[in-house]
């Protein structure tokens, strides 16, 4: 059968491929991410690529225009490859982050390992996934050798895998002896580490070269994203994300817990919500890749503590009432099965494990991903995501926080605020003297209201134009229509109903600015108190991580004006976009990294905000814009 | 297809069997124990009956003399029923109850711990138990300490417990803040020690002092032996024992193996009827105690290797052909579910680990209970069942071999040779002068066989009687009525047709003396190899444990006398008894144990035999009474 080669560009990447493949079956072989929503079935027009030599065979698409098919442009998933090709992706039909789904990390940052492309050999060699196959030739029996077949698998094994800990089930022992002898004492063994234990859960006879599959999670409470990683090669094939389908039963964890607590079977609701997320981003994984679920073997699940106890189905209640305990912060491995989740039944789900109530798993995760655990400088961690957790720290020490700064900044609370979605207006400026603001939304809709984003921006502004004074208040002495008194006071227009998606005007309101300015203080605060309680200063801060969803498109300088974020030179911060999911990935592919988070999670110790006096007096001296001390802001003009 | 009614007397139970069936799958089916000692190949001519009415297709058999096939006699194994059928079951032909299920110890001995009667609140004390229940009063959780709950609970478990390697399942974690706080911070939580954990799997609100029981199972070839333990003061409550029914698949090991392999589902009923016959004395310790199966939260399983692959459905195919290799020696720890067993479904099984195919569990259960492992001195254990298996050491090495020595001396392979059952002669004294026998039998009965002790003082007597030479050849100058011509050689009647059970005179032939010649010649000589190899004498040897049920009836120095054991005083000598459920039982009792069993285990060497020449040499030497070599035998006169 001939075999082409489809070399990609710009990455240069070249994929041989046999033929009657199609480019996106390369792409995926060559494990370059091609968007791909109707599973390769030609309808989403989304894999469109540019054919710069060579011969394929694609039909005609609507998906095409004429005009771009004259110039090269095929769908991936319908051209099948019949010479050796140079093909050009474009960015737009590469899988990248979805504001939201934010699924890697920030493009140009190396955060750990786990980086799917470009993967050598060497750093094949350093692979040390938790579930991994490893070929044997045993020893033959001898009357000088008659050791059972058992200690003569785990003497071979303990040779390669530097653990003498195996365990085996009694289904899979009472295969052994035909397995090994099948195979000519040539076996194939499938392991996995759980509950200190190297389990032995597979054997093939002979060298078994077939893929394995592991699932890296990040349950956030709002987006769930799965990276999807081939377990024999490192590489992350498929990376995807949703809502939380829990969103229906509330928006943050708090009015979920209460849900939970409130209806009769709302806590099977809410596993069963988020469990159909997952299943329906395997689904899509695994059709797109052309694999089963079933071929995933592991899963790595990071999420804040209530996602974890809601994910496994462990009720919540006490995390919300003082002095909010958790069922567990660090939860034992279940199986796939016992939670409904659609990977092979047997898989282990191992949950990172969290500090506190309010620093979960994934914060844990984000300081391994990250290396803020093992740094020599003083790094301060950041991920305001539905809620704001924070951590600072270095090798020496770690200390954590969470503040409820996040709902406002996710839109919530906020009369037209909105999750960073279509539509949603992510920049603003605003020209007093003209009266005008000038907005950018995401995918340049129609705006539909404010996400965070554009809430820091708006409030950085309005205070820069002079409209709001350091407290927050409107300077209703302000000329110009976009001003105006509200039912709840003063208002300010962004954006008037005509140019809106919604019909109505798209304001922001006194009571907004005030509601964020709390929660931007929260952080602020938190910040200070971590520093306060390690007797250290803002400027011992050498590196700030801005971690989350919203870490990827918070403009720093505006934050900074705002006082939500510490007066540091730029170059001191750094986006890490999903540590969590980055960090459940680190422990797939590489076995010390589970202990490495479980370390970490003993290690840190949890700062209650709500204890002391600490943080509220750092608190009202954060309420100003930036803060009531100037000094702390040197950057910022008054 | 016809089926037939098969009617067994005296029980009078009606068995329905299809056309094809054997007597034999008829008696199996209806649970009726007919003694099979080579497992349904019509060679041990064991499974007699007489067919009163009816029709069957029985092939003529060696087995059954001319005269008694008139009569109606057929082996139920090779009768093919061929109508409706009245069938008598002799009682020489049952499987039934005998010395053996005396299980415990000898009376007067005292071996290890576990000794259930009479415990003192001392003792009381230093009772570890594998699985026990722990009163805990928790600190209140507060906002200094928001710790979750599982850590909680693990660190006033760790102090209580001295370890820190605790796992709950996903079940029970969901219970937890309720039981909590239903007990108001007071629980009794239950842990169990499995695959190097500390399992929680029970956790009541407040104190708890309902009973736990424990059950330790002598897995024998021949015999199942129960001790029902109760695990929070540690007295043993009930002790039992019955007939393994794996014995109508055969005798020994390796019929039964020869049985695993060569019936379609032949694994799966030898599996079925020794959990069988667990589960029956389960049920009748229950009902004895007015406790249920599922009150009984862990199980210690002691048994030679093939038992404890038949026990847990293992093949145990390989175990019979060269190079004897197991499928493990070392088996995980099963949950009761799994095998079958009517305890609680999800208890622990654990089968003590043996070391290799002839050297199993029952034996380094035995060797951890009677203190081998840690003893200055060499002291030599000697376990002669169904096999005959050897241990030499002492603190600082252990060496086991294993010989086939034992069928002979449960009276397999001997013309009128039977188990230690009611009417077995297990005394014998001849006087040559008067042509008398004075015997002995079990229970005073009319004897209906020879069982091992009498087989032993038999040879013993003979040899003394000058009836037999050193080399076991019959002196047939001997004048009495007693000594004839049989088929096979000569014969020497022990009971005459007129005086026996079974209407048939009871003697002792020229091969059946020989054939007991090679048996305690292989035990000697297994003996003088293992001490051979540590380059010993037999004088090094400072005790010398007898175990096994065998035991507890042998005539030592009528051992010696023939050479079966070392010519050693006789206080050197010591009955242990059943050492392999002792064993199991102080697993139960003292969560230390299981781990001592198996670092004995694995610091045991095996010697097999059949490599080299030294057990050759030595076996060889050894076929004559005592010995070739008469200065190894001083006490005893030539």
């Amino acid at each position: 059968m001939p075999e082409y080669t489809v070399r990609f560009l710009p990455s240069g990447r070249s994929i041989p491929v046999p033929e009657g493949k199609t480019i996106l079956d390369a792409a995926i072989a060559g494990g370059i991410a091609l968007r791909s929503a109707c599973g390769g079935s030609g309808t989403c027009g989304q894999c469109r690529v540019v054919v710069r030599s060579g011969r394929v065979d694609a039909p005609r698409s609507q998906r095409v225009r004429p005009e771009d098919a004259a110039l090269g442009v095929v769908l991936a998933c319908q051209a099948v490859v019949q010479s050796d090709l140079e093909v050009e992706v474009p960015e737009a039909s590469l899988l990248s982050e979805h504001q939201v789904l934010a699924a890697g990390r920030a493009r140009g940052q190396t955060v750990g390992e786990g980086e799917g492309e470009g993967r050598s050999e060497g750093e094949r060699a350093h692979l040390r996934p938790v579930f991994r196959k490893t070929f044997l030739r045993l020893p033959e029996p001898g009357l000088e050798d008659a050791s059972s077949d058992l200690t003569r698998l785990y003497t071979a094994l303990a040779k390669e895998e530097g653990s003498r800990n195996f365990q085996v089930g009694l289904e899979l022992l009472r295969k052994v002896p035909r397995l090994m002898r099948e195979g000519a004492w040539q076996v194939t063994v499938s392991c996995v580490d759980a509950r200190g234990m190297t389990e032995v859960v597979d054997i093939s006879p002979g060298r078994d070269d077939t893929p394995v599959y592991g699932l890296a999670v990040d349950v956030g409470t709002t987006t769930c994203v799965t990276h999807l990683v081939d377990l024999l090669t490192g590489e992350t094939l498929d990376v995807r994300g949703a809502y939380n389908r829990q969103a229906r039963y509330g928006d943050d964890v708090i009015s979920r817990i209460i849900y939970a607590d409130e209806n009769d079977d709302g806590l099977v609701k809410l596993q069963g919500a988020v469990i159909e997320t997952i299943n329906d981003l395997v689904a899509g994984a695994a059709s797109h890749l052309g694999i089963r679920g079933e071929d995933i073997r592991v899963v790595v699940a990071a999420g804040n503590t209530t996602m974890t106890h809601l994910l496994l189905g462990v009720s919540p209640t006490y995390i919300r009432l003082e002095p909010y305990t958790p069922a567990a912060t660090s939860v034992p491995p279940v199986k796939a099965r016992e939670i409904g989740l659609a990977v092979a039944p047997d898989a282990w789900v191992f949950c990172l494990p969290g500090v506190a109530s309010y620093v979960g798993g994934d914060i844990t995760s984000g300081v391994v991903a990250t290396g803020v655990a093992s740094s020599d400088d003083v790094v301060l961690f950041v991920d305001i995501g539905t809620n704001g957790e924070m951590v600072l720290g270095n090798r020496d020490w770690l200390l954590a926080c969470a503040c409820s700064a996040g709902p406002a900044f996710e839109g919530v609370g906020i009369r037209h605020g909105m999750r960073a979605m279509k539509g949603a207006i992510e920049r603003v400026e605003i020209d007093p003297s003209r009266d005008a603001v000038v907005y950018r939304t995401i995918g340049a809709a129609r705006p539909a209201g404010i996400c965070g984003s554009g809430l820091i921006d708006c409030l950085a502004s309005l205070r820069r134009a002079g409209i709001i004074s350091r407290n927050g208040s409107f300077d209703t002495a302000y000329e110009g229509r976009r001003m105006r008194a509200g039912d709840a006071g003063p208002e300010f227009v962004l954006a008037f109903a005509e140019e809106t998606a919604t019909g109505e005007d798209i304001y922001i309101s006194e009571p907004d600015v005030k509601n964020l300015i709390r929660s931007k203080a929260a952080v602020y605060a938190g910040i200070r108190s971590m520093l306060r309680m390690v007797d250290q200063d803002i400027s011992d801060i050498k590196k700030i991580l801005v971690a989350g969803g919203f870490g990827s498109y918070l403009n720093v300088r505006k934050a900074i004006e705002i006082g939500l974020l510490p007066d540091l030179p730029e170059s001191v911060y750094r986006y890490v976009g999903n540590t969590s999911v980055e960090g459940a990935k680190m422990c797939l592919l590489r076995r010390e990294a589970r202990r490495e988070v479980e370390l970490v999670a003993r290690r840190m110790t949890y700062l209650e905000l709500s204890v002391g006096n600490t943080f509220m007096e750092e608190f009202v001296s954060a309420l100003f814009l930036p803060h009531t001390d100037l000094s702390l802001f040197p950057s910022v003009s008054a």
